[in-house]
């Protein structure tokens, strides 16, 4: 029996300048272009396994087997790559994550991109990197920056072909850490899909969007020119600007709590200070202090100190999604 | 010897729809209207003698003889006065508080409305109400919605005598509460006049002001139809808006405390329990809980169990800047 399988490993990412808002729900074209890290250490690896010996789309994550949406999710995207290789058969997926869920790392942008990687793989797909990053996109929005590796950028483009992600600079080109602060292990008030569809009830989405452009230049040429000053500038900014738009959202959206003020006084009160130090926050409550190598120990023990924070996780920046087997047998 | 001497008494005020930015910085015209509440109890009074007797102006506050700026800006506020009634005598000021200051309740308005109102009795000059508010506005922006009672609305208007404050209704109208939650005594890192020099350094201030005529026309109508739900939900959309712009700053303006976001979380969790209570912010870490006389001491009482709370101040709504006592003799 000839088995199309392929196993595949991606990153997370956290946006240093962040997507809100679609443009096309269905085909997860964003309002804005954003520029993502991929997070070294955090991983999710898949593996797809195409096969006539089962009787629909099975998915085992982290060792339970998943019904319901989670399957029919997972299905839905399949179908895309099936469609694309004109080949129909049903597909048994392991994934498993090394980091837990619920902490403000999104799990989908990793697990869609090492799907699709996988997915491709299996059925002898080889699409250029742009092209997988526009498909991992089809199945969880920021799946498409974990695509490339390092520094990543997420152009809106026009079409499903054009919205994909392209590499800034590679993993080495420099030494920062996110040390991932967390002060809540709960569940989001409200999942980033339903929040994607708010952010137009907020009267200042708009000027978020038309603004995004100088934000991404200027957070593009920080990046290049390896300037922490700037980049802290910008991604603290465009996260306040983020949360902003959920503040005055209809219903607002306020996820921060009181530790992650302390967490943002912290930050600026060490970079005023002359530590490198700079925060990012996601669609929650944890913190991500954007920092170099040389100051990870040293904001590890200052994070710990601060009430409220239950715990930090210290990643550095990681590569692209990659294939790590194959087994074509066709 | 004649004497030209007049006492008034006026409340400072909070704004439910927030003023931030101004058109013309020497005139006080702000890029947006506002609408605000007299509080209750609190009060400036102030009694203005004009007198050869003595050499300049003077000001003696809360018993303590001022000098330097903050007897030169009440100085230039008199001359405005001087001017309309061609008289050109120095002033003996003295004005009392009878709230602390340091506790986000500008004490500006109320001080400036007093002033105004007493300095024109003291010169026999009888403004209109819209024109001593307008007058009060040269002193301090947010002191020309301190001369007409209960609720006001400050409309930008287009030059110096349309840019004044009117009632909406008197304070009988509605039995609301303003609940001070003191957080922080400590003087702002920036102070008003500063921060609105800031507000078009925010890429969303443009939007706050563009959307600004549907919250005051919201705001307007909850008040004439005394509508809590309406009136909540829009003041609190209104003031997170304000911090949208004062967040996206730069400088970021982060006024918030941990305990500013506590209460925000406390007053939603008992709005949603059936509890009249909504929050609105200044450009500091206090919040003001705004409900009815009904709630005033078991809000009292929850408010003072956060942590983080060092005390709440209980006021109701407030009249008009009036003439106390007037001892014109010329």
């Amino acid at each position: 029996m000839p088995t199309r399988k392929a196993t595949a490993r991606a990153h997370p990412n956290i946006a240093l300048i962040k997507y809100w808002g679609n443009r096309d729900d269905n085909l997860r074209i964003p309002v804005n272009g954003s520029i993502s890290i991929n997070l070294a250490g955090l991983e999710t690896i898949t593996t797809v396994n195409f096969s006539k010996a089962i009787a629909e789309d099975r998915l085992m994550l982290n060792g339970e087997q998943q019904a319901g949406e989670t399957t029919g999710r997972v299905s839905r995207h399949l179908d895309h790559i099936r469609h694309l290789a004109g080949i129909n058969l049903p597909a048994d997926v392991q994934s498993r994550n090394n980091f837990p869920t619920g902490t403000g790392i999104a799990s989908s942008a990793s697990a869609f991109a090492a799907l699709t990687a996988a997915a491709c793989s299996a059925l002898d797909l080889h699409p250029a990197e742009a092209d997988l990053s526009a498909l991992a996109r089809l199945g969880s929005g920021s799946a498409c920056r974990s695509v490339p590796g390092g520094f990543t950028e997420w152009h809106v483009g026009v079409d499903h072909q054009t919205s994909h992600a392209t590499g800034i600079a590679p993993a080495e080109h420099w030494n920062l850490v996110d040390l991932v602060t967390i002060v809540s292990r709960e569940h989001k008030i409200i999942g980033s899909t339903e929040g994607h569809r708010l952010a137009d009830t907020s009267p200042l989405q708009a000027a978020r969007i038309a603004d995004t452009p100088r934000r991404l230049d200027i957070c593009r040429a920080a990046i290049l020119e390896r300037d922490f000053e700037a980049l802290a500038d910008i991604i603290e900014q465009d996260a306040l600007m983020m949360h902003a738009v959920l503040l005055t959202s209809r219903p607002t959206l306020i996820y921060w709590l009181p530790a992650t003020l302390s967490i943002i006084q912290a930050v600026q009160t060490w970079r005023s200070d002359g530590i490198p130090a700079a925060f990012t926050i996601d669609a929650g409550p944890n913190v991500h202090v954007i920092s170099t190598t040389e100051y990870r120990n040293k904001l590890n023990t200052l994070l710990g100190e601060i009430k409220g924070v239950q715990s930090v996780l210290t990643t550095g920046i990681g590569g692209p999604a990659h294939v790590i087997s194959e087994h074509l047998d066709n």
